[in-house]
């Protein structure tokens, strides 16, 4: 990478961790609708500030995403996403200081978002207001989006990408978050899977009856537990027909590199307080199935009385939230679908169900995508360990709105690592990290530039 | 009936109501611990003002429970359980006047309890004071017992009765309620269902889970909802290996009266806002199914993220409160046991089975007991119509005990209607029908004597 750009990066960085806090200190819950409009707008301005033409725009219904486009030195164009809303900071009392209060200890800075997705977000504009500064211009074009409903499901995001389809011109894009595995070796990630979640409610009577007429009348509860014991059973394969038709065959590369990431088995079960996985599986089995399968969870059960002690009543209502994970090349709309016809086939037909927030397709680029070499490449100039590839995420996002503009997504240049407690108190980044995302975005930005 | 008692019970009827006041103003609600000593007080108290023998008696680790009696001219006993706790008089805001004042109008006295039970514990205590007041002294012997945790399931009556079995010497023993049907025909009930209830929980991960995990980790409400299958499916029968085998097959007798209830198929499907019942069962099948089959239902069931929208979480525990209603001879520990053999043999021995409190057996008197004619003839005295006998409540309590006395033990004799709405806002009863079951009780007395 160009030195004189290394070290501007290297003596400015004090700015990039000022700019970190600027934006960790305006909460952005989109759970909660806490402050989106007022984070919009403070992102938009520090694109600008970097030099970065930058608008709002909006889905019908939808807050404002945050468009930014500069022109560079090659027509050659990377399309950064990011999202600037967070995951609501409860509970409070788990966290050492304030989750909307930057605090740097220990070589680490703490608050509600600063690993998913701020950090990694100020740290690309860090990298390219290096470039601007020193050079004038940026090696390569670049367009970013930022969006302010991931961490609820990006529920506007198809439909945004259907209405601004037209602005983007990229070439590749780079994918909101990324870091370090536990050896310290960058992470590339190729993929997200796609998430359907979706509540179902069963009635019965029109109001709580006295269990003393349990051999009678309806009771909602029964009706959801068995609604959901035909949607899957303890052999955990769902039944919904159809459901696994259009999964893809991992390919061999794919397969490949999911050999090659390391065994997490034991911390994971340790982490989870388990003595074995579904299935039993283990290192690879377990990161294939992990990975490469899809799942159905419940995420919620509730209906009738939950309090201390006894009331012998019967619910009028029960009511599940469910999610499905996809891989490609399922199809959101065909399982919701297929699940009402598989719920009236069953018998229960009488069972609503609704979609609250949107649902989004699983995507994966190809590892033999040309720009998955070019992102590792970058990587070796700024980290000691060569790239870990994955094939996927377990994880879900609107990846699949982009890889429909024909664009590899590649998700990884950032800025978390293990310990980064995303979604829960305490979490965190190491001003390590953050230092290496900004000099791997700016050694990206330089090859793109260079073809 | 003496006509100079019956005299005296409408001349110092408004002596009754002002009893009936003093003691539903008295709080008394066991699911809350709120004046349980207090008003056991005030039971033995009227007891003593009427002239009976009162004591207050317990069970280790339970509240104080009445235990009265007086010699009278024939030492043929009559027993009397009544229970001085009411349910919680929540939701407040549904009350049109306080629910621990009592509020008489339009002939109907309001309070919580002054139908379930204080009613007929009241007008049980003015029909013997009438006899005293007139006669000196009781035309048969009677003993008392008022109980303080009906409506909690009589956690320590099983426990009670086995110690101070001595005490009880009775020829037959009155049961808690009654009143008249939507004829104003009179109601006997010879039994009620057992009960157990238990809570199950399932547990999965340590703590919650992301549900991107959900394709290797275990999910605690997957676990309950299909261990909750394997207890009961829609065929609606209990699975629990030997649950039907103590099942007595009602006699032609207990038959021909349930033929001979009135059908409420109709209001009761209104009631429940229901178009049909389980297995379609209407009139004598209705019934039937209600009142002399078994029954198991899910009362409460929670686990995972229950609030608002959408939060993708493998919960970590998941739990559910479940009851059976049992009928004569099925014994609650043996469905206890049952359960957990079911579950260790269907493959969920990892699901805890508690007991919250206790549990009671089911109990019937024979149609055929004379004593059923006796209550029969003497309510002639009193009502227009025949009385409507039923083998059985499906409702529990805690009757079994005193069954197990040898005695034959029949529900009527009191003061409740069908809009009584007991256990509801604006608990009531007809000062009329209050004061037909002064003189029931009276002629009961009467009769009992006589022998």
């Amino acid at each position: 990478m160009d030195a004189e750009v290394r070290r501007y990066i290297e003596a400015h960085f004090n700015e990039a961790v000022k700019d970190l806090e600027r934006i960790c200190n305006q909460p952005s819950v989109s759970a909660q609708g806490l402050g989106i409009a007022e984070c919009a707008d403070l992102v938009k301005r520090m694109l600008e500030e970097t030099g970065i033409s930058a608008h709002l725009l909006a889905a019908p219904g939808g807050p404002p995403a945050v468009f930014g486009e500069i022109r560079g030195a090659s027509a050659r164009t990377l399309l950064v996403y990011d999202h600037f809303d967070v995951q609501p900071p409860e509970p409070l009392e788990l966290w050492q200081t304030p989750p909307f209060n930057l605090s740097v200890r220990d070589g680490c800075a703490y608050a509600r978002g600063v690993s998913d997705d701020k950090g990694n977000l100020v740290a690309r504009l860090h990298a390219i207001r290096a470039w601007l500064k020193v050079k004038g211009r940026l090696p390569c074009s670049l367009q970013y989006i930022v969006e302010g409903e991931e961490e609820i499901g990006s529920p506007h995001m198809g439909a945004f990408m259907g209405q601004h389809r037209s602005l983007f011109k990229a070439d590749f894009c780079i994918w909101e978050g990324g870091g370090v595995n536990s050896q310290g070796r960058p992470q590339i990630i190729l993929g997200c899977k796609g998430i359907v979640y979706l509540e179902l409610e069963a009635k019965g009577t029109g109001h709580d009856a006295h269990s003393s007429y349990g051999a009678v009348v309806p009771n909602a509860a029964w009706r959801l537990a068995w609604a959901l014991r035909t949607i899957k059973g303890p052999d955990e394969r769902v039944r919904i027909r159809g459901f696994y038709d259009r999964v893809r065959r991992p390919t061999r590369v794919e397969l490949a590199a999911l050999r090659r990431l390391p065994d997490e088995t034991e911390a994971d079960l340790r982490g989870w307080g388990l003595k074995g996985f579904l299935k039993d599986v283990r290192g690879y089995t377990y990161r294939k199935r992990h990975l490469l399968e899809p799942s159905c969870s419940i995420c919620g059960i509730e209906g009738g009385y939950t309090g201390k002690g006894t009331k012998t009543v019967i619910p009028a209502a029960a009511r599940a939230k469910i999610d499905f994970r996809l891989v490609p090349d399922q199809r959101p709309e065909e399982v919701v679908e297929g699940l009402k016809a598989h719920l009236a086939e069953h018998g229960f037909g009488d069972i609503q169900v609704r979609d609250p927030g949107g649902h989004s397709p699983p995507a994966r680029t190809p590892i033999t995508s040309p720009w998955v070499k070019v992102v590792g490449e970058t990587a070796k100039e700024v980290y000691s360990g060569p790239p870990e590839v994955s094939p996927t995420a377990a994880g879900s996002g609107p990846m699949a709105y982009f890889r429909q503009l024909g664009l590899d997504v590649i998700m990884g240049v950032g800025a978390g690592y293990p310990e980064s407690r995303i979604h829960s108190p305490n979490e965190n980044i190491r001003l390590d990290d953050f230092r290496r995302a900004v000099l791997h975005t700016a050694a990206l930005l330089e090859r793109v530039g260079r073809g």
